[in-house]
């Protein structure tokens, strides 16, 4: 994995003697002031508190910030019937905002989920299948469930970035208890959002800042940032190439250092990680 | 209200020079252990943890035991059409269990809802109206979210429990904010369940124990031990009125302890409860 | 079983020259005045008409008051996968109202049962299987079906009384066809409704008092007066432990009236009851 | 309205000494043997049993041989939106089968309807509007509640004619209580149903006949022999114009003698048709 | 197959020197005048075009007048259940609506079917069923699907039409392909709509003609005129024998008509009817 | 507008004349060979059918290869609840594709939506709703049904160029018929696939292309090449950030060429655009 460079450090810079050194990113003093005082780069604070409920092999309260997402992993033996037989696992993700998470009580989806839940959750389970190799498992199946026990924005990355500790958590229960001889984990996952408000970028973007938005971004990439998923939309008028550049190194920086976070998160981490 | 004779103490009281006095509850020395060393009329260790998230405005993580419930209150202006005009306001509450809570994985409830989670969340609704003067709330309806985060059995009857510790927390922000003049909580609500294992009773079963009983009961009081629901169920022959007059004994001493614990939890209770 | 004291014979001992026995219930003067006039423990008139159809194995039209219920007992091969290979059999319960046996028209009910049907139809199938050694059933599904035909409140309860008769028909039909060597019914099953009006018990309610009882209660036992399901609400305050047992007096007293009318409804009673 | 004649009295004819008159229809003495001795022309015993149940304003259990279906009639005001501030009223009809009304316990239709079910409520609503000027009744919206107790084929006609009486009776109630002034009820309705079987035409087949007829038919008519509905499926093969007029010859006498018992079974039948 | 006489024909003769012959059909002259200035029995101009999509094996764009209908033809491997071992093949059918297909825009239905598109679709099955002996289809399974591109009335009739020149289509394709030896199409099926407007008949109503009739009718016959099915309604008053017997001499002549355009549209009709 | 440069000219460049210019784009020999023999940044064959449908205001048959999508666009008086009095109207859209597009007929999604289609669905939604200044449309709802007939990948993509050239249609209709004074078309919308196969990108995947590539792209660009969204997913392993730039230097080109497609296909295109 290439050194990782932290946003965190970078904003700290400008307050220092390394400011001679040309900074990476122009900061438009014009632009939007963050609610929280935050740098445009800087991520906010956040945790993965693991063994949170008793039950789940994996289990990781994650919070960023005012977000907290509960992080359940389960694994049950045998695979959906369009792997039978192939010798290989899958791994599926259930993704719902308890109704009383948000500022406004939010209805339960009971007869069918919204649009938007379902492709939270499509996203969750592609993000993490990335962090597997099937064949490892064997055919197994993992569920992924994330729970978002109070919404300040970012939940769909709160909840990638925590189940991937949740998931190397349930995979190293497997492993004690002999079940599998060999960690199917292959490679990390972490996910970020970002966004453009007054057409300048800007990390990890709370409530407030996600309704003000005229961009938004979700980016999960993988240990050496490696892009799995890229996913932006314009709510109001449209954006460039180069605005579309500089979400992504936004996004890079942030993801490094929640990589480090995870690899601290996790307690055996160094044994976790096989390189297939 | 009367004196609150603690169960715990009466336990303790078996071994201790007070044993003179006829004890209140006869112990069959051939009946079943308790799993946890626990004496046959002790509620596990219980605790009501206030402002678990942020937005609700009542809301509080109920443990007993290993049962963890998330119960948030929330309280919005209007009512069901059956009330409009009467000036009286609404409670309604909604129960689910996160599919990670028990040990084996549970599918969630999408299309419908077991008869299960109707029944409890039908019973948590009717025994927290029973703690408010609608008139007094005025056309508002509060809405009781409990989520089980793990379970151990006696969810129900720590969603109740809980749920009041929230509902009191709720109307709390609601006075401080001048939104209501005068509480309308007029009593204060508790619950818990009993079974017979081996014939005996027994005070607020775990999970093993609920397995292995022959009658299931749960019972909601109010601070002067009124009782609001009584369901007793038999899944193995019958009891008497006997045993269910023993079964009451027991519930009416754990009652005792929760209404305590309630109002220890609950930061400015003496203000809150209306006479009326 | 216990000798049957009748509630109705003790009703009219009130106004013989019995009197100077002690009644064993006080009756309070200022209380409720029943709309059809009878005593606080008196039955309404009940029947069960056997074979009202032809091709269910069992049915019968039961009738207390004008409530009038179609219990319907079929019997199939097989049983649910939870009792695959086990040697034994199940039973299982619907409860319906047919739209126009309010008052009012109702919905019928389409996507979802509401949660009053499934209490309901839960506690049919729980307080019949009660009546049955299901190993002596063997691999068979037992389906209760009791669709209310008019109701004047006291459903449920009727419902249960009915369908325990249908159920010995059912089974008296498997036993003639050879199919059954030895009868499965262990147990006689019967349920009544109980309720506080103006703070005194009453039996058996009809709509009227139904909507004006604070304190609701259904009852279920067997032969031999074992408690098989109490379900008590208080809808307006909450009743004493006295209380309590005032209303049990009462549904005892209805219970032994409806096992005597059972036993003369089915035809060959005596056969059926198997003492395991 | 033009002379009844009876098809049972035709049927008689062929043994009595009006044989010198050509018969009516001819007999193929190959065809199918009727299972219970009925003559090819020949309805099966009916009734229309009224206030069968207490609370809708028209009740009529209506049996034809083995065939019974308990018709409701409710009246509420109010009507659909496509009828607002029209002055018409409107009808509607559900049909259901009970789950045991057939030798093979049948499941409920919950989530959905059936084809044949939705198919076979839409015929009833079609019939009976065509009894009614919409006009006379205002804008209130009858409800017909067809279910079937017991089914031996059939259920649909004779879901048909039973509504019909109970429709009259549930208006003979609105014009005593005041509510309309003049009936609105301009027709007289009745449905049967004939099949062909080995080639040949029969009247209101029973369920061995339906199974075993290469043709089905349904034919609703009015008082007149005006066709309302003629409903002709060919369940194997093909049908001539010949037979489907054989068919209808035969649906014709068979509801000249239904329209004479609807109208001996509506006690104030003559008051009830307006000409309009 | 008898000679085709082709009501087009008939209509142009009464303007011709055949007019000394006696006219099939009586023509009122006071009677409805069509807006698109049809003969009473005069088809619209239709046509079948044969390959619209590449994907399904039998695909027909059927259009009569401005109603189009695609009609895809697919063939599987197994059958339904009750069919399975039986050697025998099903067909079934679904039918919707494009949301614009109608001059309003109509929903989509999602959670349930209509009653009327169930009607249809179910209609749509047995009419095609009747094309094909199953023995020669072995167990295989074909759907059809007909969906409504464009609506000006008689898209069911339409629907059957086109359909049954994609499963000749289709048919070919699996004989072409060799895993039919012997072609399973029996007979040949079409369909019309005919209707009463001002009391007479007319042929193949539009969406204008539809509204206004009295009566609406639809007829399936096979290649010799043999009758499939008859639907017909009043929706106003009622009808006579005499007038059921316009309506199907109408229907008659129109599906002569069609089966000639049926036949020239199939490339090698020829070969596959199959006299069984 | 910038000049547009076509992607298909600079393919054909290198075989011309102008070979000697620095091609814009590296082509590895060693990669995908197109199963149609395009060029890597080849757009498949497309056109747009205008008028395909009668009924709805605008209809296009929009086709691109094989894929074949119909797209109606509808428009109604109202708008939903949450912009009721705000001047301002809306745009929803619905996806579907027919049972018989694909080469394995594929169920219709009845009782729910799945994940993919209300994903597609609420993607063209946003896109087309990037296009319109809804305070210049009132509050009017415009509805747009993209119906998949024939599907050879890409068919979110084309239904939301075509889409587009339908919407233009719609609102020309619209200002014809003078309910609309001025076009509230505000910017052009089209939109493309892009994918890695062997790591090198490809424009407008086929379903073989599809279903082999490792990473697959969508972006929805305006008449300036401004970004409204991309989508893009690794299947299998990562991309990096110069091969993303490498797909959305394909997708600028393909899209350029699109634009005046639609453009090419929209009647009265230059009055329509209006500059807000």
């Amino acid at each position: 994995m290439s050194t990782a460079i932290n946003c965190r450090d970078y904003v700290f810079c400008l307050t220092t003697d390394e400011q001679t050194s040309s900074p990476k990113f122009e900061v438009n003093p014009m632009a939007w002031q963050r609610p929280d005082g935050r740098q445009p780069c800087e991520l906010r604070h956040h945790s993965f508190e693991p063994n949170f409920t008793r039950f789940a092999p994996g289990s990781v309260l994650a919070k960023c910030g005012d977000t907290q997402v509960l992080c359940n992993v389960s694994i049950t033996e045998g695979v959906p019937r369009f792997l039978l037989g192939s010798g290989k696992g899958w791994l599926t993700a259930e993704y719902r905002m308890l109704p009383a998470a948000t500022q406004q009580r939010q209805e339960r989806e009971l007869l069918k989920l919204s649009g938007r839940t379902q492709e939270i959750q499509r996203l969750i389970g592609r993000s993490l299948r990335a962090a597997l190799d099937f064949r490892l498992l064997g055919e197994r199946t993992i569920t992924v469930d994330a729970d978002v026990l109070q919404a300040d924005a970012g939940t769909r990355t709160t909840a990638i970035t925590g189940s991937f500790v949740a998931l190397a958590y349930g995979i190293s229960r497997l492993l004690e208890q002999g079940i599998l001889e060999r960690s199917p984990l292959t490679r990390q996952i972490a996910a970020v959002s970002v966004g453009l408000l007054d057409g300048e970028p800007f990390l990890d973007l709370n409530y407030v800042e996600d309704v003000a938005a005229t961009v938004d971004f979700n980016v999960v990439m993988n240990q050496n940032l490696g892009i799995i998923e890229v996913q932006g939309t314009a709510e109001e008028g449209s954006f460039s190439r180069h605005q579309l550049n500089q979400l992504l190194d936004f996004a890079e920086t942030g993801i490094q250092e929640l990589l480090i976070s995870q690899r601290q998160a996790i307690a055996n981490w160094e044994s976790l990680l096989t390189n297939n």
